[in-house]
C-alpha cells in the first residue's frame, strides 16, 4: 500500500487539452488501458526521456517525432511496454501513429506514442488502432483523472495534481498525472508523466524549464535503482490562456509552480513504491558541492541494508554510516559526520551521539515517514533524495509478477 | 542455505603458522569467537583492507601497524565489529594489541587486530584480554578449520581451502579461510580472509601479488552492493619451507595458486550469500575494454529486479536488457547485444531470439547455478561477476537481524 498517498480529488481541466480513455484489452479485459491526449493545434510541447540505452520503441519514435516538428497527439497504452521488441516494435509504434494520422488528417510525426507494461511482448497494434475512432469521438477536457487511472500498472493509487499560479498577465493552470511504482521498473516499464498548462510559452524555453524541473523532482527519487526502458515526461503548454511569461518574476513563478508539480508527482511515485511501507527522505547537508551531497544521499537511499532496517523499524544506524563511507566521496571526514533521524541525533562526529539511546532510535525509526539528515561538515552544499524501504512485498511483487 | 557450498574437509597445516580459538562470550555464550594466529618470527605479511571511509577501529590500527614494521600476531574476534565506536574503539583495539605484546614480549605494533560483528557497540576488551594466555598456550598448526568456524557470523558454513603447488625449489602450500555472507554486510561487518603459505617471499612482492589476486576474486563478487567497514584480507608467507620464487615460471605458478585460492574463497562467500537460493555468474564478453565489461556485469549483478526474477526462476529477460541499458557504457549498441542463460540464447541483436521460447527460458532459469552470458559485440574484453539472487530470506535476515 502507498505510504500516506493522497488520491487526486479534483484535477482541473486545462484549456486546450482534451483526453479520452478506453479499455482496449491490452492490460486486462475491461480495464481502461489506452489514452489519447489532444494538445490542440498551437501547443508547445517539451519532453524528457529515459537515459537507458535500451529504450523502448515508442521512446525512439516519440524522440524522433519531437525533433521533426510540432506534435499534437499523445497516444499512451498500459499493459505492454513495446520494449525489447526490435524492428517489429518500431514498426508497431509507427503503425499506431500512422493510423491516428489517417483518422485525423494530421501528419504521423504529430503523434507521440508511449507504452508501459511488460517487456518483450509484441504490441497488439490491431486492438489499439480499432479504438482510435472511439477515442477521437470521446475527447473531453475533464478526462485527466480517468487518464491517470488508465496508465496505472503496478501502481496502487492514481497520481495527479493541479496548481494555479498568478502571473502578471493573469492566472495560469497546471495539471499533471503520472504512473510509476518505484523510480523505475523495467518490467512494468514504468514511469510516465504528462503535464498540461494553458500558459503561452516558447517550446525551447519550455524544454529548458522542464529539464531543470526533472533535476529537482523525478531525478531525486529512487525505489530500487533500476531505470526504465520507457520513462517519459511530457509537458504541453496550450497557449489558450494567451498568458505568457512577461518578466523575471513571471519566470520565477512559472518555474516554481512547475517544480512543485513535478515534485508532487515524483513524491507520489515513491510513496507508492513497490512494497513500500515507509516514505524516506535522505537529506545530505554541508557537502563541499552538490555532486558530493548527491553521491552520499544516493548511497544511503539505495543501500539494501539501510532499506531493510527501515522496513524493520530497526535503528541499525551503523548501516547508514557504512553507506556514507562507501559513497565514493573523496575527502570525507568520518569524524565530522552527524546523523539525525526524525530529529533524533544518532551519530555525532562519526560515533554514537552521547545523548542517543536505543529507545530514542526505535521511536524515530518506527515512524511511517522517516527523514535521515546527514551533516558532512565539509561545506555548504545540500541534496535530498526520496526513497522507500525494502520490504518482503518488494521481493514478492517482483518475484511473482509474471506468475 | 548456501548454494552448492562445500564444507572444508581437510585444511592443510602451513609450516610456521599456528592458530588457537576460544569462546570469549563476545558473539554468544559457548561458541568460539576469538582467534589468535601466530605467523612466526620471519613471516612476510601482506594485506588488503576495505575502501570504505568509515573503516572500523581495528582496520585503522592494523593498517598503521603494518606500515610500522613486521607483524607476527593476528588477533580476530567475531560478534563485535568495533566500528562506529570513535576514539574509544581505537583505544580498545590498541589495548588488545598491548596486552598481547605484554604476554609475548613482542611489540604492540607486531599485533594486527581484526573484528567482525555488530557495529556501534563497545568492544568487550576485558573478555578478550582474559583469554590471551589460554590462546597462547593452545596454538597449533592444525587449527585452521576451528578458526574458520570461529570467525563466522551470519555464515551458514565455514569456508576454507588448501592448495599445493610445485615450484622449481619444491612444493609449497597455501591454506586460506574466510568469513562473509554476502560481499559485504556492514552489519555483521563482514568479510575477513586469512591465507597462509610456507613459501619464502619478499613482503613487497607478496603485497603486489595479493592486491592483484583481490582484483580477480574478492572484488568480483557482490551480494547486495553494500561494502563493509571491516573487510580485510591478510596473506602470511612464513618462509619456513625455504622455497622461494626463482624464475618467471615459479612466479606464474605461485600467482595462479594464489588466484585460485582467493577465487575459491570469494565464490564460497557468494554461495553462502544472505538468503541465497541461486549462485549466479554474470559474464560479459566482447566489450571495448575491461572497464566497460565490468560496468555491464555490475549493473546486471546488482539489479534487484534481475535478482528477484532469478529467485522466482522467472525468465524475465527484459530486466537483464534494462540493466545492461542503464550501465552507463557509452557507445553501447543494443542491436548488437546477445544474451544467453545457461547456454540458451534468449536475446539476439537486442530483441528476443527467434529460437527462444518461454519453456526454454524457464528451464534455464530454474537451475540452482545460473550463468548469464552477455555478448556486447563491440570488442574483445571480458569481465565476470559472481552474485546470488535476492530472496525473501535476504529481507528477513536483514530486517530481523537485531530483533
Amino acid at each position: 500500500m502507498a505510504v500516506g498517498a493522497v488520491l487526486p480529488e479534483s484535477l482541473l481541466p486545462v484549456s486546450g487539452i482534451k483526453l479520452a480513455t478506453v479499455a482496449a484489452g491490452i492490460r486486462s479485459a475491461g480495464r481502461p488501458d489506452l489514452v489519447l491526449i489532444d494538445a490542440g493545434p498551437e501547443a508547445s510541447i517539451a519532453a524528457v526521456f529515459t537515459r537507458n540505452v535500451f529504450c523502448a520503441a515508442p521512446v525512439q519514435v516519440a524522440r524522433d517525432h519531437l525533433r521533426k516538428g510540432q506534435p499534437r497527439y499523445l497516444l499512451i497504452n498500459a499493459g505492454n511496454a513495446n520494449a525489447g521488441t526490435g524492428l517489429e516494435g518500431l514498426n508497431h509504434a509507427h503503425q499506431t501513429c500512422s493510423a491516428l494520422a489517417k483518422f485525423t488528417g494530421a501528419s504521423a510525426t504529430a503523434v507521440l506514442p508511449f507504452s508501459t507494461g511488460v517487456i518483450g511482448e509484441p504490441l497488439p497494434v490491431g486492438r489499439i488502432v480499432d479504438r482510435l475512432p472511439y477515442l477521437l469521438q470521446n475527447l473531453r477536457e475533464d478526462g485527466w483523472l480517468d487518464s491517470a487511472c488508465a496508465i496505472m500498472t503496478t501502481d496502487t493509487v492514481a497520481k495527479g495534481f493541479s496548481r494555479e499560479v498568478m502571473l502578471s498577465g493573469g492566472c495560469i493552470r497546471f495539471t499533471g498525472i503520472a504512473k510509476g511504482s518505484g523510480m523505475i521498473h523495467p518490467d512494468m516499464a514504468t514511469m510516465l508523466a504528462f503535464i498540461g498548462t494553458d500558459a503561452q510559452i516558447d517550446p525551447a524555453l519550455l524544454q529548458r524549464l522542464l529539464s531543470k524541473a526533472v533535476e529537482v523532482s523525478f531525478n531525486r527519487i529512487t525505489v530500487d535503482g533500476d531505470t526504465s526502458t520507457n520513462d517519459a515526461l511530457v509537458c504541453i503548454a496550450t497557449g489558450v490562456s494567451h498568458i505568457s511569461i512577461m518578466n523575471d518574476e513571471d519566470l520565477c513563478l512559472f518555474t516554481e509552480a512547475l517544480h512543485a508539480l513535478c515534485k508532487s508527482l515524483a513524491e507520489a511515485i515513491v510513496r507508492d513504491g513497490e512494497g513500500a511501507t515507509k516514505f524516506v527522505i535522505v537529506e545530505v547537508q554541508n557537502a563541499r558541492n552538490e555532486q558530493e551531497a548527491k553521491k552520499v544521499s544516493e548511497a544511503v537511499a539505495l543501500s539494501p541494508l539501510v532499506k531493510t532496517a527501515l522496513f524493520a523499524s530497526d535503528p541499525n544506524w551503523g548501516r547508514i554510516l557504512a553507506a556514507i563511507g562507501r559513497s565514493g566521496v573523496d575527502g570525507l571526514r568520518m569524524d565530522r559526520v552527524d546523523v539525525y533521524v526524525n530529529g533524533v541525533q544518532i551519530v555525532a562526529q562519526g560515533g554514537r551521539s552521547p545523548d542517543y539511546s536505543e529507545a530514542l532510535g526505535q521511536e524515530a525509526f518506527a515512524e511511517e515517514e522517516v527523514r535521515i539528515r546527514i551533516e558532512l561538515g565539509l561545506g555548504s552544499s545540500n541534496y535530498e533524495k526520496l526513497t522507500c524501504d525494502l520490504s518482503h512485498d518488494y521481493v514478492r511483487i517482483n518475484a511473482e509478477y509474471r506468475s
